[in-house]
Formats: C-alpha cells, structure tokens, sequence
C-alpha cells in the first residue's frame, strides 16, 4: 500500500490537507497546466520530456513555471520515496495561483504548484488485450498543443465513452480523428503507421512520440496525418498511446470489429518494444 | 468595507477558510459551471434569470445542482446581510466535486459548491463614459452557451485586451464577432441595434436578453445575427453587456474610433433604461 502523501507548494502533506482557496484559478477559471510522468519499478520513465513540455505549456499561457527541472525531479524523487509507488504515475499541476477574480492575469500572484502519485499497473495492464473506442465530435478550444487544465470537453467525451461501456473516445472534426480524450490515435495498414501530425490540433504526446521513434527502428513506415473515420474502420489495427496506457490495441470502432476482433501484430509488437525501452530505462530493482 | 465572508457547501466561513481539495474536479479539469448575479441597494437584480441559467448550464454537463432554486436565493440573502454588499456581485461556482482523478465522472460524489459577494460600483461605473475593445480570434470550445469554468480562451483573450490597453475582447469566428470574453457585443446602425443569436456559438446573456426587450419597447428594431468586424468598424454605435457592467457604450475597436469616440445615444438610452429597471426592481432602501 503506498501512502497518501501530496506535494504542494514545497510541501509534503498528507493529500487530505492538500488544499487550495476558493480564489485559485485554476478552480476559477481552468487557468492551470499539467502534466502526467510514468513510474516503473520505482523509477521516473521519460521525465525528462514529461518536464519539458510542463515547461511548454506554462509558456503558451504565459504562467511562469515556478521550478526548474531539477527541482521539479528532485521532488517528484522525494514523493516517490515518501509514498512508496513503484509503479504507476506523478501527476503535476501548476496554477496561476491565487488572486481576486479577474479574467486578466493577476500582478504580482504566486503560482501554485502541486502533485501526487498513484499506484497503477501499467506493464500487466489487462488493458493490453485490446479495449474498445468509440468516436464523438472533437469540441476542443483550438489549441489542444497545450496541456491546460480546462478538460471540460474531454470529460465529457470520455464519459460519453464510459456510457457506451467503451474505455476510450476518439475525437473527430468533420470525420477526421484527431486523438483520444487522453491518449493519442494511430491507425495501422499495410505496416504503415499513421498518426496526426503535430500541429495546435493535438497534444504532443511524450509516448506518442517514442512510439513513432521504435516503429520507424522497428522497419515500420511513419506516417504523420490525419485519418478519418472510414479509413480507421479499414484498417488493419488501431491502437493508442498515453504515458500511463503504453500502448493499447483497439479492436472495436463504434461497434465495428477492427482486425477482427483480436490484437494486431504491429500493435502487440510495438507495446513490447515500449515496455523493452521503458526496462532498460527503469530496470527492476533489488527488493531491500 | 464589506466583510470577507464566503459560503462553501452549506456553511458560511471566512473567505481565507474557503478551500477545496486538490482532488476537486474543478480543478484537476475544469469540469463546473458559475454565475454571477447583481446586487443594487443591497437587493439581488433578476436573480431567478441567473440561477435558471445555472440550472440549464448543470444540466448541460449532467451535473447535478446541488440546490433548488430557493435554497441558492435564501443562500445569497445571506450572504448579503453577511457581507454587508450592497452594491455589486455575487459569484456562485458548482463543481462536480472532489473524487479520484478519473476524466470520466465519479459515482457518489458530491457537487462542490460555492459562493462570495464583492462590492463593485455598478451605478456610476466609470466605463460608462465608453471603453476601448479590441478583436481576437475566438478559439473557445464549441459549447460556449455552457457557463463553464474551463475558461483558458477567454482568459487569454481578456489578457490579450488588457495588454493592448483595452477594456474588452470582441472574440470572432472568421471575421464575425461573437461575444466579448465575458460579455455580450452589439451593433447600432440605423436605429437597429445588431447581437449574435442564441446558438452554441455564445452564452445567452441575462444582461443581453433585457436589453433586447428594452430596445424592443423603446421602438428600435431589433435583428439577431451575427456581425463582422468590418460591419462593426463602420458602425453608429457599438455597445457591450453583462450582469455588472450593464451596457457600456465601446467607442474605439482595434484603435478605430466609433461614433466619432464618444457614447452614442442609443447606448447612452439603454443604459439608462437598463437603470431604470434595475432601480424599480430594487429601489433605494432606508440607511436605517
């Protein structure tokens, strides 16, 4: 059992004191970044990246990222040993701290800074048998680059997924997909992967971007743009890809089996060449 | 001087008390929705339109309101008499509580709900002499009808103003205005006075809707469509509203003057009539 200890403005606490005013606004307004790291065998996976795109968003909203990249590992080093998960994630959130309501940027405000870890099975994810998905319309702001805390048009994909009994939603304008509520969508044919390519439209996912590293390594050809509804129905495979899920087979669209119905070679091997990397990056560890 | 009073889930406490979890979903997602209401002579203006509005913005988010519509008033009430406010707003914020980070909703959650009241000077606002506004991309999500708090877009549009000296942000679609970052936006031109209509494309405005039956019954025509930015540089007049600003007549957008640079008599009439009505519904009290 790890233990429920939070980090939050330089402190650690325990997550039931971990609190905020009323005033912060990241409650007011979604006025905040975050961010999510991978843990395995007690190790921080691919931090490095995971930090530098925090720095990425407070910079695309002007929010002032209030510690440096060794701070912020150091902490999430010590959080770690503090909360005893081995395996699972750090979650990391910065707001633009707390001010009198106004929706201009506040003088002189401190950001706040905060995290916490969890537990999650990530390389025995039962998941990894292939999960289902379903699409809806992608009702973003237009700038999904940023990973800000206003989610609201993500919740509501992902619970309208939940309600079709799906583990994912892909969002899609006018047919074309764009990526999942949290993760991104990659489509495979002819052993060609073929994913969004990076512009305002989607997060640069950190696994996004080490998968098409392996596939191109692997002898796979890399394809980056977007696909619509009726090529992903076609496909050969689908799969997606986020810092907590690796790499998941999709074997059901809206219904329809993909592959039929099983996990697809390039999807099998892709999660295994994921989890070799992330192993040689986060070896297991004596057990002292 | 007001008092720092707020009320949080049912209990009344100083403003430094009022503070949520980390694990509020309004913060992690963004996922609430708020309104903000008018006080005049220490009285609640049009309060039923805004708590009718939170009910359909819950609604919308299938958030449950945590409270009948009688409940919030006699809440506000309080609050007011707490406070002492009696000219200025009262803020009130739903979020779908505290649970699990999950993107999906949580079961057997509580809503966090919230509420504070600030003294702001409505009557004689100063910005009743005319505000500057300038225009930006409107890169909002597609429910903006939804009063939500993943209010990232706004909040950079309103800086983006702020920064250019303006007062307001008329955000636009391809050339079209839609709505200020937190306001509604019209057009006089002829005597008839131009706003976007009610479509996902902009929050109905309680403010905006009194307007329209005002300028209805003082004989100005009143015509529902969206406007461009060239239409508005050549207007009579430009005007904008919400619940604490009431109409403010904009005599420069994008550095252009309009009306020559001064309020223009159907805003001035407007606002005056808009006064005149909030005054009969709550008219000055005894000093007792």
């Amino acid at each position: 059992m790890s233990k429920r200890i939070a980090w939050i403005n330089g402190q650690f606490v325990a997550e039931s004191e971990a609190r905020v005013s009323i005033f912060d606004r990241g409650l007011l307004f979604g006025d905040g970044v975050y961010d999510v790291a991978t843990v395995l065998n007690g190790q921080l996976i691919d931090a490095d990246f995971h930090l530098a795109r925090l720095g990425r968003s407070c910079a695309a909203i002007a929010l002032t990222n209030p510690h440096t990249v060794a701070e912020w590992t150091s902490m999430m080093h010590e959080l770690l040993q503090q909360t005893g998960v081995t395996e699972g994630l750090v979650y990391l959130q910065v707001t633009r701290g707390t001010a009198e309501r106004d929706f201009a940027f506040p003088k002189d405000t401190s950001p706040t800074a905060f995290a916490y870890a969890r537990t999650k099975t990530l390389l025995n994810d039962p998941n990894a048998k292939g999960v289902h998905v379903v699409t809806t319309p992608d009702i973003r702001w237009a700038r999904r680059d940023i990973k800000a805390t206003s989610l609201l048009a993500p919740v509501l994909a992902k619970q309208f997924a939940k309600e079709q009994g799906a583990f994912e939603a892909f969002m899609h304008m006018d047919g074309i997909i764009t990526e999942g509520g949290s993760s991104n969508a990659f489509m495979v044919r002819n052993n060609t992967v073929t994913t969004q390519p990076l512009t305002h439209t989607i997060l640069a996912g950190v696994t996004r971007h080490i998968i098409l590293d392996i596939a191109e390594a692997a002898g796979l050809a890399v394809e980056e743009r977007g696909f619509s509804i009726d090529e992903a129905l076609a496909a050969d495979e689908l799969f997606l890809s986020s810092a907590t899920t690796f790499v998941l087979p999709v074997i059901k669209l809206d219904g329809k089996e993909i592959g039929g119905g099983l996990p697809g070679p390039v999807s099998i091997k892709l999660r295994e060449l994921y989890i070799a990397r992330a192993l040689q990056l986060a070896p297991p560890q004596d057990d002292r």
